[in-house]
């Protein structure tokens, strides 16, 4: 949640200037993004009225290769009629630029609504149909991407760590074992598409009831369906630290998924695996980050823990959330 | 530069309800400020056009008792014609509410323009404009406040890092004897108003040659007029790091605020102390910020040569950069 690179006055006019988008008026650093920093550029606009963008700069993570995956994607969402915020391409056509030689850039439509804390059920029902919609427009993409974050990846991560369990938490440790059950009852072929695989609430903007944009597609990949509704659920049913579980915001998010596309037999039987799975996921990357980041650090470091109680809860009762 | 709290959609909606300015659309933290939290606040306007503002929660270090001066400051300057942001009052008239009963905010005013790293003479010559307007407009300001940097202030506060100067840079030590010179060599008296006293390129605005906004009087204080073009002249005549002078911006800067407001005599005069004393400020502050932050913090930490290189340029050659 910072701004890693200066760019300077200077810097911006030369860039807005690549783009049919009229001069610059405004750019602040916003604290998004996490591997990239991100301004809130105001232009004159191609018609003097004056236009918005989001203007991101790609700093680590994201290797170049894989930009045109990622900024594709949000294209072709976007023409699908996904409130997805399509690229702006530049007075060459391109999605992007290198700006310094070693570090691409891309402005991006800026999209209205803010990020809620505490969804209604209205709201998760709306969320679920987006995902949905997501999901079915994805199958036309034409390009593909691994998921580098499955259940292995994770497992062997977790393990890696293993030294370091018992300090974090005692009940840390057990999670090995918890893993390498979901591991062995990873249901073997579901419906994939391209999937979101981070949709929490950060990442979705919305204007009451109404979801406004999907953003942050840069964990998206090849995968299960209901892995990434799966994923969804453990972001947006619990209290921020797992301690509650909101069986209301549940059932709506559920209910307003299948409106749009139902859930095959098979994968409703899968979910409670595929929801543990999902939280082997971020027990492993937050466990991972708790013991990378020094605690006097000025980082807000997240607790592993929040999604081991996530876990407890689909280990105990998923066969009845999901029935 | 970071958004120290979180503010959930419903927060934002609900403190937005508390201005007549239409209703939420979008907010988005932004990389700004110090010492206080803002975001870039976009709601539907009085007249459904849509209208942009900032909110700033204040988080430390400004006293509450001290929010009426700095904001009634903006609105003083505002109605005086200078492109300093006023605020918004609410629904009672009030310029600043309470948030969660611990914390102040107070909805600004939204200005164009971006902050120039290099700027150009013309801009400079604005820049000096501007400021000598400022301290024109801020003599009929009813309100004051002391200025808590004053220069023996700083001079203790390097003293009481002189355990660590020489670990930091064996020409820091230098810097005290060089303090306590400027503070004997101080001017008795000089025309004082209410400063800026920290006008950085980042607290600058600009479009073209334009100055658009005056930003962050958060160090605002009763002070001579002269220092605080003194700190301007440091703030914006040489390379970031202090490694180069460039006396045409120099010129430009002085010429501008002159344009406005001359000189008196003993005010050019003062220069090269008031110059120094503003790099004893800098050498000061950055020092303890250098000795509390820890070298592994991911905080960038400035480094006080920059201001002791300036400092060089002032005591060597002050007499004909101010001549």
């Amino acid at each position: 949640m910072a701004v890693y690179t200066h760019l300077s006055a200077e810097d911006l006019a030369a860039l807005i200037a690549q783009y049919d988008v009229g001069e610059l008026v405004s750019a602040k650093g916003i604290a998004e993004g996490v591997s990239n920093s991100n301004w809130m550029v105001e232009t004159t606009g191609q018609d003097g009225n004056g236009a918005r963008f989001i203007l991101t700069m790609y700093e680590r993570r994201i290797e170049l290769a894989e930009l045109p995956f990622f900024l594709d994607l949000l294209d072709h969402l976007s023409s699908h009629g996904l409130p997805v915020p399509h690229t702006i391409h530049d007075r060459h056509g391109a999605s992007w630029r290198m700006f310094d030689e070693d570090k691409a850039v891309a402005l991006i439509e800026y999209l209205p609504g803010v990020s809620v804390d505490r969804p209604t059920p209205r709201q998760a029902y709306a969320v679920g149909a987006s995902q949905a919609e997501l999901h079915i427009a994805a199958q036309a993409f034409g390009k593909t991407r691994e998921d580098r974050l499955n259940v292995l990846s994770n497992l062997s991560a977790l393990e890696n760590c293993s030294d370091e369990l018992l300090r974090i938490d005692p009940r840390l440790a057990d999670m090995i074992a918890r893993g390498q059950r979901v591991h062995r009852d990873w249901p073997a072929s579901l419906p994939e598409t391209i999937i979101h695989s981070d949709l929490f609430p950060d990442n979705v903007l919305m204007l009451g009831d109404t979801v406004t944009g999907l953003i942050d597609f840069y964990f998206a990949c090849h995968g299960a369906m209901a892995y990434d509704l799966a994923v969804t659920h453990a972001a947006w049913c619990f209290e921020r630290d797992g301690s509650t579980f909101h069986p209301e915001i549940g059932s709506a998010l559920l209910s307003g998924y299948q409106s749009v596309r139902p859930l095959e037999p098979r994968e409703v039987m899968a979910m409670p695996i595929l929801a543990q799975a999902a939280c082997l996921r971020f027990v492993a990357s937050r466990t991972q980050d708790w013991i990378e980041t020094p605690p006097d650090a000025h980082v807000m470091r997240k607790d592993p823990m929040d999604f081991v109680r996530r876990w407890d809860v689909y280990a105990e009762m998923g066969d009845r959330l999901f029935a």
